[in-house]
């Protein structure tokens, strides 16, 4: 078996001692004689492994004891219709950044259920930039102010947040969660889908200041309640327990790297690397302003769009996998989430410059 | 390693030749040197698996093509609102049959979005029978009426179905789906939460006559839009796609056995060898009227509660897992879905009788 290098946005790759153990512990966990995903959710041993993950997140990220940490069903974009419907009502008004896709799909599905604003957008600068927080049109009495710290698909990131005062800010960090230390009392939510650096899909991590739930407007499907969840220890019904004891081993896995400012570390020098070779070079481009670049997702166009099928043809023969670029997009992008080895990114940029060097 | 007998309820028991594939092909499916949960959604290796899993449950079931088959995220539970938001709106009379604890929930989550109408219910009697649909109160004006043709904790089951006339049926068959031939067109909507009889928790599937979906409620999270989900092939957002993965493995599976009538053959004789022992002791007992009993999931008491800790140690010390009773019930259930060998059906009544020899 040869592993190959998987530039996935998502699902993307997960470490390969993570994949191991769950090989190994697939038909008998621990002696137990089944598998995780047969286990009761309610029973002791999926019992352990629930709060141990929960835990280990709390020690990664240092969550704040007055914030719940949920394990929800589904994705991101169940939670963009969570977010309106537990922190306003139906009238109230609500605050978003635009900074590319991923902010338009939260924006139209609150658009549906509360009276949005959005109150800054870089989409005329074709999401090269965040707009500066001084510039914001935020509004004092917004139930909450919504941004989506790293854009997976432009590959756009914020390099500082903004302070919103009494107004609660809300982050979809789907695509970087996990990626560096972050300090989590700033917000008053933050939540992620799981298939980029947690675990597989079908699992979402949401974050919440517990005297922010508790409120959610009338007809609130009870699956979209967090405060239901919360008392429930997000056993309410089932959960995705086999995407929760691998998120599990996710934490494990980063905590033996050292923790999060390890691998914003890494995550550093791997997009550093990658940006640098971009940058000198005539044949790639990245559009990003340097300061706004994410660390997580790199788009890069070649300099021209026919050798595209040829590049991801050439790359997929050497195991270099999944680079084409959102098809919203184009061009190619290369996803280095905290799976991604450093050897990764060198097998990329080689192959890169041999293109270059071929067709260039 | 020894796989032991695991008889919970749900998250349940899976094919072990299943798991057996699931663990080969974890670090690298098919020679792409990727694990399935590390693929993108929308590339070729993913799409290929969604679509033959769809086409495997399709022709099992013989779902007619004018039904659409979505491969949504979560259980039953968060189909409990996307019924009515779908199907009805906010003042519309929709009509639910009462057989237990599933029942209700259905009924309680659908009562804060419709005008629900309890039209039979067997509660005051135990749950012990399923009320006859010729007494059933309906409503010709109903949306449709929704029943749960086995309830898990409950151990009862649908032994025929109501005509509904122009009203559609809706069933939640979570822990029945797969265990029998049923005539799809007789429903309006079929959905079942993946963790019994399909695969891993987290996964849930909704068959729906394609003319009954489009009109969902003003308001609807789009998550809980089926129409939505139905034009994007369940690909709106990210699916849980290792779920959808091994859920088309055990349809694999399925097909192997010969089928649901052959999976029906089995699960009948399992069955009948279960509730035969069981009333054939004057130990052992279960409250169901014959009629009416799921070849699904067994409750049964001991003749003397103080003994259930000694009858629950004994059985995990033979590798026979969960066979607590639920907390709502009290004493023991053995959930024998699609997966229990019929060789675990006769560990477990070997245990029984010596359980009663010993202790009764």
């Amino acid at each position: 078996m040869t592993r190959a290098y998987n530039f996935c946005a998502g699902p993307a790759a997960l470490p390969e001692e993570v994949l191991t153990q769950a090989r190994d512990e697939m038909l008998d966990w621990q002696g137990k004689g089944l598998s995780v995903m047969e286990m009761s959710h309610r029973g002791d041993a999926f019992v352990s492994i629930a709060q141990q993950a929960e835990q280990d997140l709390r020690d990664l990220m240092g969550i704040p004891d007055d914030y719940a940490v949920l394990f929800l069903q589904g994705g991101a974009s169940s939670q963009f219709a969570g977010v309106p419907l537990n922190l306003a009502g139906p009238n109230d008004p609500v605050d978003y950044v635009n900074t590319g896709v991923w902010s338009r799909k939260a924006i139209a599905e609150a658009g549906r259920m509360a009276d949005v604003k959005e109150v800054a957008s870089s989409e005329d600068a074709g999401y090269t930039h965040v707009p500066d927080p001084a510039e914001w049109r935020t509004r004092p009495d917004a139930r909450y102010l919504h941004i989506t710290p790293n854009e997976t698909i432009g590959g756009l990131a914020y390099s500082r947040f903004p302070e919103a005062g009494d107004v609660p800010v809300v982050a979809d960090w789907s695509s970087a969660i996990l990626s560096e230390p972050v300090d989590v009392s700033r917000f008053g939510m933050i939540y992620a889908g799981a298939q980029k650096n947690i675990g597989p899909a079908g699992l979402t991590i949401v974050i919440v200041r517990r005297d922010l739930i508790g409120n959610a407007r009338e007809g609130t499907p009870a699956m979209l309640d967090y405060a239901i969840h919360d008392k429930a220890d997000s056993m309410y019904n089932t959960p995705p327990t086999y995407a929760w004891y691998l998120a599990g081993l996710v934490f494990q896995w980063l905590k033996r790297q050292g923790g999060l400012q390890a691998m914003a570390d890494i995550n550093r020098r791997k997009a550093n690397r990658l940006y640098g070779f971009i940058d000198e070079s005539d044949f790639y481009a990245n559009p990003v302003q340097p300061e706004y670049r994410s660390l997580m997702n790199v788009p890069f166009t070649l300099a021209d769009d026919s050798l595209n099928s040829a590049f991801l043809e050439g790359a997929e023969a050497r195991g270099l996998l999944n680079l084409k670029g959102h098809r919203s997009v184009g061009g190619m992008r290369a996803s280095i989430y905290n799976a991604m080895p450093e050897a990764g990114i060198e097998a990329l940029i080689d192959y890169m410059a041999e293109f270059e060097k071929d067709k260039g």
